[in-house]
């Protein structure tokens, strides 16, 4: 696939010139700031900057959606192994997940792909607020997670700013 | 639980900085460089400035261990719907998922919280570059996913170097 432009160069190029810089390895494996971040995969959004996080400080979960049942393996690790006792949860305006249905990636695998992912629920939503309260929700229910405070916001990929949902 | 110090107001106060230096409110919703980046959710490694990543230009999945059958149906999604055509996934050196074993934190949950967590796979590793072969495996030979390049790195929490698995 000579003709595809990877990204691999960059990235090498990229890491050559941070780690030269690099000034940050003697950080303890716990999370300083013993807080789980679960957020959408979204190309726009980098919760460090977003939130202000500098590395050690808190264990990030990415993925479509930014979706609480998907992160659970990772939030009981988080917790019963690295001590985080805090979870944020960050969607987004704009998300892929507002665009297409369970049903309608479903077909397009079969057409595409002539595969069936009819065992995978790919967790699309409607609407950005009640999917956060909607996880904000399984985190809270779960009695596999520690009764840690939790909090929801929507990141607006326009403005840069984060909105809490209540 | 107001004696916990929880990061709320500081991620806000963080990201008010954020957006009001915020200038990448037009980027459009898939990714520009056209990849997708399976990482672990360890606090020490920021993907973005490790690997000289911008706002806009990749999906950034990430779970314990960084593993790649738990990212499957964010990839698909992320391929699917969002057209990328390459997978870069970075485990790291001295991961908590080297620290335990399965029937270890399924033995500790029954202890501390009184539940079962039987059904669900933890996926801990005993070697950093076994996982990282086993997961570009895991992604190569899924039939849901599109024949593309994989590449597979360990992040040197020491050094912040990537060095490629072959």
């Amino acid at each position: 696939m000579s003709f595809v432009r990877s990204v691999i160069p960059e990235f090498e190029a990229a890491n050559q010139k941070y780690a030269a810089q690099f000034n940050k390895g003697n950080l303890p494996l716990p999370p300083g700031r013993k807080v789980a971040v679960v957020a959408c995969m979204d190309a726009r959004l980098d919760p460090a900057k977003a939130l202000g996080l500098e590395e050690g400080d808190a264990h990030v979960i990415r993925n479509a959606g930014g979706r609480a049942i998907d992160a659970v393996r990772s939030l009981i690790i988080s917790q019963q192994l690295l001590g985080t006792r805090e979870i944020v949860i960050v969607h987004h305006t704009d998300c892929g997940m507002l665009t297409f249905s369970d049903v309608e990636i479903k077909a397009k695998i079969r057409d595409e792909l002539k595969e069936d992912a009819e065992h995978i629920a790919f967790l699309p939503f409607g609407d950005v607020k009640q999917s956060v309260l909607d996880d904000i929700a399984i985190v809270k229910k779960n009695p596999l997670l520690l009764d840690v405070p939790v909090t929801g916001y929507i990141y607006d990929v326009k403005t840069g700013k984060i909105e809490k949902v209540e």
